[in-house]
């Protein structure tokens, strides 16, 4: 059928193609972070996004999920670093930077805390090798500044430097990753980015110390 | 083959039936761990544990999973339920014993961590159901005490109660279960439970705040 071959002259311009291309990756990202890599065939990822299956193939034969990789996770990735801009003051500042940088993330790519869980964190994820190849500088930044401040006795001498980027992630990438256990768990619908946002920034300030005035 | 037999009357004694079962278990939960409950067949973990596939079936049938999650995930969880005690009076010492429950049952089951990742926190995960209903009471006792401590005003105002319960097990599963990746990632052997432990807790007294005297 006509669908199958999308550059036959006079039948598909450029610009659909194109769009075919993004809209393809599109679908082939939500069923990664639904289902994983390895549970979502192209046939699969062809009837998510309505097209016939032939289409898939021939724009990215077995090689979606590095496509997947390139053009959707690593660009989201330098939306990361790109929101950490230069290094701030503060520990404080600089962990709250962070907080706003995978908080803007997820916002525009809701996408991206089940796909980072599934095929990041999880053992044998498809994803792991090539996240860490080329985002690990940022995380090691991090933990570097963070080592000197705690050095010169700017933050607790209890801290790991390191563990702060994992906690980082935790109060981020992490909480949105289960939101849908929480939402469920506590009857929560309200609980959206805006308050991950908000509620890392007050953890990441005073964690749960007292708020009352010692006598 | 004899040993598909276990009761097999003066061949195998109780004590070693019952031996051979929790081993089967022991395998079936590092199994389910590792690779994930979908992709540990009885054959696979029979050949992990040393013995003729046919036993457990004969133990265990297509019923491991419940198995498991009786006799070895939901006992875990008790663990920690009766590591928190009585409520402590404040909500830095309400999370710091959270912590300290939560990471006893990691060093004291390593396999934990990333069995709760791919089985409880992943989307279609094998365990939700089972931990939702037999342990949702817990932290929904814990964000209740910490909504109650906030409308008295003793925890900051931006955080959320909820949020905090999710926050505590970032700050110890999560982190726990991430470990090869920042062990990696950072070329740091040296993180252990010992210094997640510690790290939370100081992470929970002051968050990122500066430990510095104002002038």
């Amino acid at each position: 059928m006509p669908a199958s071959r999308p550059r036959r002259p006079g039948r598909r311009p450029v610009q659909d193609a194109t769009d075919l291309r993004a809209h393809l990756l599109d679908a082939a990202v939500q069923a990664y972070a639904n289902a994983g890599v390895a549970a979502s065939t192209n046939r699969a990822i062809a009837r998510a996004a309505g097209v016939n299956p032939a289409l898939v193939n021939y724009y990215f034969g077995d090689r979606l999920p590095d496509a997947v990789v390139e053009e959707r996770l690593l660009p989201v990735m330098a939306e990361v670093m790109a929101g950490m801009g230069e290094p701030p003051e503060t520990p404080l500042a600089l962990g709250s930077r962070f907080v706003d940088a995978v908080c803007g993330v997820i916002e525009r790519h809701p996408w991206l805390p089940a796909l980072w869980i599934r095929e990041v964190l999880v053992d044998g994820g498809a994803f792991r090798d090539a996240v860490f190849s080329r985002i690990g500088a940022l995380p090691r930044a991090v933990a570097a500044r963070l080592g000197d401040a705690q050095r010169a006795g700017r933050i607790d001498a209890g801290l790991d430097p390191r563990l702060v980027v994992v906690s980082l992630v935790g109060l981020t990438m992490f909480t949105a990753a289960s939101a849908p256990i929480w939402r469920r768990l506590f009857d929560a619908d309200d609980l959206d980015i805006d308050t991950v946002r908000r509620h890392a920034h007050a953890f990441l300030a005073h964690g749960l110390a007292s708020t009352e005035t010692p006598p």
